[in-house]
């Protein structure tokens, strides 16, 4: 003898829990058949994989055999397979490139890699749009400071200030590091130098907060080392703009010809933008040069005595290693692609 | 006219560009099929929960009619279809807490969530042990610090060791706080507070970074500040460890009732660990008063004139601000605790 409002209180609470079973009974079975269809894909993909490889290294051996333009009929067939495999929504199954020390070390054993490639590309789109961010904000701070130093300092920086500036370059670089890496594991081909190149700045920005800044009479002296790793943070500001502006044109073309589904023109991918490298590369290398320049004067300052704190000669030498990296990597990069 | 073996390389080659638009067409329709049926899932899921949530509190509206066995007996098939959701395969279709600003901060918009249940535990008991490996060496660090302070260094902290051990604590924090938010992400019920204080150590990591180690011979008296804060590491260290050992054992209870399938009995659920909180909270409550002990000391040195520096002052206000909200968070998780 209960109410009707209160049998239908009762039948409605007997439904939902009946949805909630079955809720629970298609979602076991949505992700658990999910995971066996990738399976079966990523092995599929795998075989794939090594089978186009076994094919090329043999039409390579056979190559004084085989008609010549055969061949490279044959070798332009096997480049199309492998494209779509790569750049296709089948690269999702190929086995990721390992997540590598440095994610696990921040964010354990979590999955960072997209499945749907257009995904993977908004990822990419956002790293290049903080990029840009900061390009910007890596021209203005040192350059407020300098600027700051005279007017209103007396050409002495407190120390404050600079000490902000520098948690901001630990996070920066700690935030592209990061990103990289989770990229990399999107399938970016970005050499392992440009993100380790991240972990020598990001080793510099810590030692550079425990650099002590000098006051007193004599600061202006003293704090050289200072100015001159300023200064260089203005460079490494333009190098990042004039790279951003180069990629980003990089990943648009490739956005294009991924939405047009054009994967055949991929010969031509890079033909737009190629030219613009040509013209950046210079510049990278003079501001290349300047980095070993100000990392030789910071050794200078520290073994004539003006300044003798360990910090400074650790990113002097921190500074040469890059530029010396950033040099090689560059260099190797052109060559490459001018072999291509 | 071409030889047997390249006829065998052309078809060969033929087969595996097939292969490639095959397995291209397969992967494009598993993605989108999937996420297709995740989407409805998705929408089931979010209807379920609200329905579950309207008929709560109708049940608790017209508690004063029902019957009260009645409406017992409703509350408990309620809570049991709630449990199957937010516990089972469904929860990963519910909409997860939003990522917050600073995992995009560091990572970008990248997806940290794992559908499936194990995995997610797995990720938990990842940082239950990442946890458990830094807690000794927080209490290790520090005390060999003192320890080689007062052996080897006759009263005199120097600068180096005390500023790697402070890059080791950014370090730490910075990945407690990113775990812990991709945690939350999974579905993590912790409280943000704990996530905020870890923002707030990292802070005070940083700051004590910039913080000048002093020598010359009065150095015993202005190394005050940082011999109190290798103090409170040791016994932030203790308290990581105690909370460890219950965390864990809360774990491994889920872990087993999930294994056995056993969602009905989530009642108990914590009923093994219950003893062991109430053992933990006093010993809790204790190092959270030596926390803003310590805090008071440095803003005494600060304030006596002993060390002047801004550092001493912000990392005694911050130290009191954590002692304060971890004793009003354990307040209230106890207080929670004890009403259901
Ligand atoms: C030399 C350079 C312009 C070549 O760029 P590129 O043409 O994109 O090079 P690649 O074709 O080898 O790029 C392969 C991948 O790596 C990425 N990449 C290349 N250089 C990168 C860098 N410095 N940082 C991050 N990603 C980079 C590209 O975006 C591309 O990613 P994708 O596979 O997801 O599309 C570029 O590497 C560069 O500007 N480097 C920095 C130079 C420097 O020294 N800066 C500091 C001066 S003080
Ligand atoms: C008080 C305390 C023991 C309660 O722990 P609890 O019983 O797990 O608390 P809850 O039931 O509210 O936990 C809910 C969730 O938050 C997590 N959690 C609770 N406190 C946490 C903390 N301090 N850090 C990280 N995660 C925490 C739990 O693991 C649980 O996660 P789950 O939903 O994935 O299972 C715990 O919060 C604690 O030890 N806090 C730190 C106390 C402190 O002040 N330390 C510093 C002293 S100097």
């Amino acid at each position: 003898d209960i109410s009707s409002s209160d049998r239908a209180l009762v039948e409605q609470v007997s439904r939902v829990v009946e949805q909630a079973k079955e809720l629970q009974d298609l979602s076991a079975s949505l992700i658990s058949r999910t995971s066996r269809e990738e399976d079966s894909l990523r092995q599929r993909a795998n075989s794939l994989n090594s089978s186009i490889h076994s094919l090329r290294s043999s039409i390579r051996k056979s190559n004084l055999l085989l008609d010549s333009t055969l061949a490279e009929k044959l070798e332009e067939e096997l480049f199309r397979a492998r494209y779509l495999l790569n750049e296709g929504d089948a690269a999702a199954f190929l086995p990721s490139k390992s997540h590598g020390r440095f994610l696990r070390m921040f964010l354990g054993p979590i999955n960072v890699r997209a499945n749907r490639k257009d995904v993977q590309l908004k990822v990419k789109e956002e790293y290049n749009s903080f990029r840009d961010r900061t390009a910007y904000l890596f021209l203005f701070f040192p350059l407020l400071l300098i600027v700051l130093r005279s007017w209103i300092w007396n050409g002495c920086l407190p120390a404050l200030p600079v000490q902000l500036y520098q948690a901001w370059l630990l996070y920066l670089y700690t935030g592209l590091a990061l990103r990289e890496n989770i990229l990399r594991v999107n399938g970016s081909d970005i050499r392992p130098w440009w993100i380790y190149h991240h972990y020598f700045a990001m080793a510099m920005a810590l030692i550079s907060l425990t650099w002590e800044i000098e006051r007193g009479p004599d600061c202006a002296q003293k704090q050289k080392g200072v100015l001159l790793y300023l200064k260089w943070a203005i460079m490494q500001g333009i190098a990042m703009l004039l790279q951003n502006r180069y990629q980003r044109q990089r990943l648009y073309t490739r956005i294009a010809l991924g939405k047009a589904g054009r994967m055949d023109v991929v010969w031509g991918e890079t033909a737009g933008v190629e030219g613009q490298l040509w013209l950046l590369c210079p510049i990278l290398f003079i501001l290349q040069g300047f980095e070993a320049y100000v990392g030789l004067l910071l050794l200078k300052t520290a073994f004539l005595g003006v300044i003798s704190e360990w910090q400074v000669i650790t990113c002097g030498i921190l500074l040469i290693i890059m530029a010396v990296g950033n040099f090689a990597n560059t260099v190797q990069t052109l060559v490459t692609k001018s072999r291509v």
